[in-house]
């Protein structure tokens, strides 16, 4: 009486955050000894350490409550996990998504202590961080989450959503189990969004949601121009190269300005709003360091676009490969019969991946020189994913982190396309909501792969809050 | 007495052509047990082959009275013969070149009759022809020269002029030791010119002696952009694509009228003779036919040049192979650190390959774009030749082959190098006057490889008369 239910639910949350605080060092423990099992993926000879994460995990979620099991597939075993409140009727339900495998750590002799013996290391920037393979990639985060699932379960009782945990082995290996087994197992996996933990922040004191991540169309080309390769001597001069000829198109690909010339490029195109440019605008994001980090100085793509936005937001065309002729040592005076080149086309919102290639193969038939045919192999592509940032449970994860953090997450892209988030989507018919409390600097696949303490702990923190809101927290509960 | 020298002379010669017709069933018979050794260079289980030819050249002459001896080399031995008068003063002196090695015969099945059983076969087109590996390249063609030569040495016991005769054993593999054994018995083998029988006719009516011969160029660039491979995901758009910058760059090797735009290229070109092109323009070359044989229709290269002018005459620049990024199968979107293409210039007369080769430089350096290197690997060539044809060896040629085709010499190029002339010019500073007498469908390097009976007759008929003419047979001593 008296006490709002806004303040009771705030009073919720603050007694698992308070456990979180208590429960330091055993989760870190528990973090340290999943880091300690070798689940390489990529190297058969660590199968067995693969099996024996993926128990961990079970064992894991079953130790704070929820049902979970290893489920085999013809790879390496995936683990699900449930909690579901037994009573309630229409609850909100999500599906976390993490893996427990991990990239190689070779080179070992690169590392500063053994990549399977984790340890807290200081750092000068951050205070302290735990280095060790997977540390960031992917088990430091996927612990986050289950560590706030714990800290809600030890004080409640209950998880304010139903929660089904997946957590896959084959991460690092090109995911090849998961779509069939998402299909497969469609009802069982159904909710009604995906939070899938392993992206990172804007820095390491902004959170950030990842909202748009561009697709892909790819194809490869093939010019062909004399019946067989002849000699330079002999017909060179009067004996078209399809080499030159495919030059000629890679070159006309683009034009003055950096823009992609295929027919009905730009025409489905959605830009982000004026709100989201503003704000990607206001991140000062540091271009120089970005392209000076691979060697470049001056921005390369369309003339007027910001990186940040050319990787976020716009289409590109990229030449990925070229091939032709003689390329081996030395000198062989032929003009080749054929000539290849490997395409891919990185698309935005709206886009189709179809639409687009129709548009290639237009564009080069109009431009094909006499005697030259074109064939065009390997063909393929998935849609730009742009996630609906007035949805529900997007804005309760911003509310939420903007809580843990002291400042809005920024909504970030990724210019790549992540291939779970698109199966989540053709397979289940599910948004996902990327959140994930890596840094840029997490070295990631290489040696001495880091985690911040603080990632570790905020990120618990931020889960516990978004499972908070996501159970529908009053707007005013602020904690 | 009223009998003129010049008369003398031409019954010198009417008794040398009588002779050959009377001696060509026993020529026939030598040509062909030649022709069954199977003299493979390439292949070192025929090596004791290839000495079992070269001891037969050298015996065949030895038999005329040359002094002959097979000489080691690194590879296969090289015959050299010689004849020169012991009383005369200063002689003119020739070096005729031939080689005794052929190709291997592989596809085997493909052959009518073994390659290595000489058959005398009817030709629908040419009457009869000589089927058998090495009939055309080059086994006849040396025979007819040696057979010219016997017939001399017959009838008159002497030759018109001395002659050195150099067979060598390795001209199917690159002619390896040829270069050194030229520098190294230089002063043996000096000579007025060299007589080199490795070459066609225009056709089977029509003799020829090639007097232009392209030079070449060549040099391997790489553009490097990114310091490494980068995701094209992550990076796609501003990243600066080293392929882009190579396409680029061998779009505009040519301008739109297909001149190549090197600065400089064109500076020394040395055109052929108004009256040389216009023999061309009146050979009825049919380009329809050369460029239909390797499925082409339309000339490409320089606008307005016609397809002979342009292979003979003219200087190319060809991309004769590209590689960049990804070449396996299937996709990988990568935008790559570099990017190369083996590059390789035509050249002709009195153009130099360093200067084109700087010109080269200068044209990649003055359109790199930012963030772009350039390197260079890989680089050399040798310079076009182009005979003159005002000089007395070859007016004597020239005279000769009217005389005995009833119609003068077409005068032609070659678009390739000959390795053998720069190494004659190089080594002993010598000219070479290229005579021969195989057709375009001799099916050289080719199952049932032929010669024409015709041109093995005719070709000695030739040599006869070419011996005569160097001799300084008075202008009027027709035959």
């Amino acid at each position: 009486m008296g006490v709002s239910r806004g303040s009771d639910r705030g009073g919720e949350l603050a007694s698992v955050l308070d456990r979180l605080a208590a429960e330091r060092e055993p989760a870190l423990g528990r973090l340290f000894r999943l880091l300690a099992i070798p689940s390489v993926s990529t190297d058969p000879a660590f199968h067995a350490h693969c099996l024996a994460a993926a128990e961990w995990c079970a064992g894991a979620l079953r130790e704070i409550g929820f049902e979970a099991e290893i489920r085999p597939t013809s790879g390496k075993p995936i683990v699900v996990g449930h909690w579901r409140e037994q009573s309630a009727g229409a609850r909100t339900r999500v599906l976390f998504y993490g893996h427990y495998d991990v990239q190689p750590a070779d080179p070992l002799e690169e590392w500063s202590a053994p990549p399977f013996s984790p340890q807290l290391t200081p750092d000068p920037r951050y205070g302290t961080v735990i280095v060790a393979r997977g540390a960031s990639d992917d088990k430091g985060q996927v612990m986050t989450f289950i560590e706030a699932c714990r800290a809600w379960l030890d004080v409640h009782g209950r998880l304010p959503v139903d929660v089904t945990v997946l957590i896959e082995g084959e991460e690092e290996s090109g995911s090849p189990s998961l779509a069939p087994f998402l299909e497969q197992h469609a009802e069982e996996l159904q909710a009604d969004v995906a939070l899938v933990c392993d992206t990172g922040q804007w820095d390491e004191r902004t959170p950030a949601i990842t909202a748009f991540l561009r697709g892909l169309a790819f194809s490869e080309i093939t010019i062909t121009g004399p019946s067989r390769d002849l000699h330079s001597g002999i017909y060179g001069g009067p004996a078209r190269n399809p080499i030159k000829a495919l030059t000629k198109l890679m070159v006309e690909l683009h034009d003055a300005d950096g823009r992609v010339t295929l027919p009905g490029f730009y025409d489905d195109v959605m830009r982000p709003s004026e709100a989201q440019l503003a704000q990607w605008q206001s991140l000062g994001f540091d271009a120089a360091a970005f392209l000076g980090g691979v060697g470049l100085r001056e921005p390369a793509g369309e003339a007027g676009v910001s990186v940040l936005e050319q990787l976020w937001s716009r289409p590109t065309a990229e030449i990925n490969g070229i091939f032709g002729g003689y390329t081996g040592p030395g000198t062989k005076t032929v003009i080749p019969s054929r000539a290849t080149a490997k395409l891919s086309f990185r698309l935005v919102p709206n886009q189709d991946p179809r639409k687009i290639l129709d548009g290639l193969h237009r564009f080069v038939a109009e431009r094909l020189p006499p005697d030259c045919t074109a064939s065009f192999a390997g063909e393929g592509g998935s849609p730009a994913v742009g996630f609906d940032t007035a949805a529900p449970a997007f804005k309760a994860a911003a509310k939420a982190l903007e809580q843990e953090w002291g400042k809005p997450p920024v909504i970030i892209g990724c210019g790549a396309s992540i291939p779970i988030v698109e199966s989540f989507r053709s397979r289940l018919g599910m948004e996902a909501l990327l959140v994930g409390f890596s840094l840029d600097d997490d070295r990631i696949h290489s040696p001495n792969e880091k985690y911040n303490l603080e990632s570790f702990i905020k990120g618990a923190r931020s889960w516990a809050r978004i499972l908070h809101e996501l159970g529908g927290a009053d707007a005013d509960a602020g904690i």
